[in-house]
């Protein structure tokens, strides 16, 4: 999907909620058990009942490949499932990989050619060319999107990602003292534009969007933490917010877990629309 | 596997070689693909020879991702039949994974409690509640580990794990410059000691193994980079090996395909012999 048709997806919906298809068996309803594919089974569940609330689904490998062969095949009937009845909406493997070329290469074969997926979740620590096969690869004339992490909504996104920098010694004429995250941001713009690349930042670093702001000020950024992990909406939109919203909300436990009951789809829609009408709000104020 | 466990497989075995399951279907022997299972064909035959001169195996997950469901079959099936022929063999799952705490203790879940592996590789970036997940799941009574990686062995590792820091503004007394990999290395140690962790540093970074020796004189290193990336393994040992050995050296590609003929199972013994008793030469010099 063309960043233009993100645009305009998030526009007729008046909606930027990325859906996370965190699917844990331990945590579904019990009635779903006896389905044959009790992982599909929800999941199936909880788009038809909040696809007209957002304009993304994020499913979490961890979750898929924790039940093996099972959960793989649970994991590519969702994306087919997706592809086939919701079309318009943008599918992120939440993967978070990223390894020597060869390797990454072969990753990203897996999500773009096989599962034609919009995007992949990377983790930059191993540099450029871990990074740039993810660019590279997928089916002639469809977009692909690497959404690098740079600043993450968990507690040990201090232990490494706020650390000041230098650049290394005769590397580059670039000595300016920034955090590390600053730094991915960045460095990674020489790999791609806008229209490839989006941003991990997490909804519960607050003003440190205004200053990524002025490092990326037309990229998507990728903003999970909202929800079960205590980040604002309202802060990360009033920070981070770009004149064509330039964010992609997730919301992953609060939704698809709002009731263990035989309800949880409509819970889940219910959610997602409270989400939803807030999204438009915030909306409003970049129009025109 | 306990470090006792593997420094007496080391010696036993006279080698430190790690063998890495990098399996691409596109480039296993061709009489193989008439097989029901042709990536499992193929590594049943390159374990059966090699593992009298390797002491672990490292598939990398990447490749079986590749191909889907029949991918993580291949996958499941390769490690229970190390498991059931080669019990004393270490295991990595080379998998380079780190998200936030309850999707990394999916991850941990599924390569230690429902495979039962030794160890599995675990990207750094968003630190200590990413990577603790590793470090306390697994089933009771057995030692499970976590390689950080520290300094990589691609081209790419010069982006982001050479860059000068500086400690965060008040998060703590060490205001040293080093570079990240090195904060890496120090960090991490609070998380766990050389009996749970190990480090991925590349063959192709030479001297550097003087400075990490300093920082971590005890911890084993997983070092990919020898064979098809040009690392040389005798300098790997001249600066990166202690008293026990301290080392598992990798090599994928130039071992698993050393021929694309039907001899590709011999082939791969032969350069598996041939590192092995450089190996023992090296093992030699420590020796009392």
């Amino acid at each position: 999907m063309t960043k233009e048709e993100l645009i305009k997806n998030i526009q007729r919906k008046q909606s930027f909620l990325c859906v996370g298809l965190d699917t844990d068996i331990k945590k579904i309803p019990g009635h779903l058990l006896k389905e044959e594919d009790p992982i599909f089974a929800f999941n199936k569940a909880i788009i038809d009942a909040t696809a007209p609330y957002c304009i993304a689904y994020k499913p979490n490998l961890a979750f898929y490949e924790a039940f093996g062969v099972k959960g793989i095949m649970a994991f590519e009937k969702t994306v087919r499932y997706l592809q086939q009845n919701y079309p318009d909406q943008f599918i992120i493997a939440d993967a978070k990989r990223g390894d020597i070329g060869n390797t990454s290469a072969m990753y990203a074969r897996t999500f773009f050619d096989e599962y034609n997926l919009d995007a992949v979740t990377v983790a930059p620590y191993m540099g450029e060319d871990s990074v740039k096969p993810f660019l590279t690869e997928g089916k002639e004339g469809t977009t692909h999107w690497v959404i690098l992490l740079a600043l993450t909504s968990n507690k040990g996104s201090h232990d490494f990602q706020l650390l000041r920098t230098r650049d290394t010694e005769g590397q580059g004429p670039d000595t300016e003292v920034m955090p590390l995250y600053e730094r991915v941001l960045r460095k990674s713009q020489e790999w791609a534009d806008d229209t490839r690349m989006m941003y991990v930042v997490g909804a519960t670093q607050g003003k440190a969007f205004e200053a990524i702001r002025k490092i990326v000020p037309n990229h998507f950024l990728l903003v999970p933490g909202i929800g079960a992990q205590g980040g604002s909406l309202e802060e990360v939109c009033k920070y981070g917010m770009t004149k064509d919203c330039g964010l992609l909300v997730n919301s992953s436990r609060a939704i698809i877990y709002a009731s263990a009951g035989e309800d949880f789809a409509e819970a889940a829609a219910r959610e997602a629309k409270k989400v939803q009408l807030q999204m438009a709000k915030e909306l409003e104020k970049i129009r025109n």
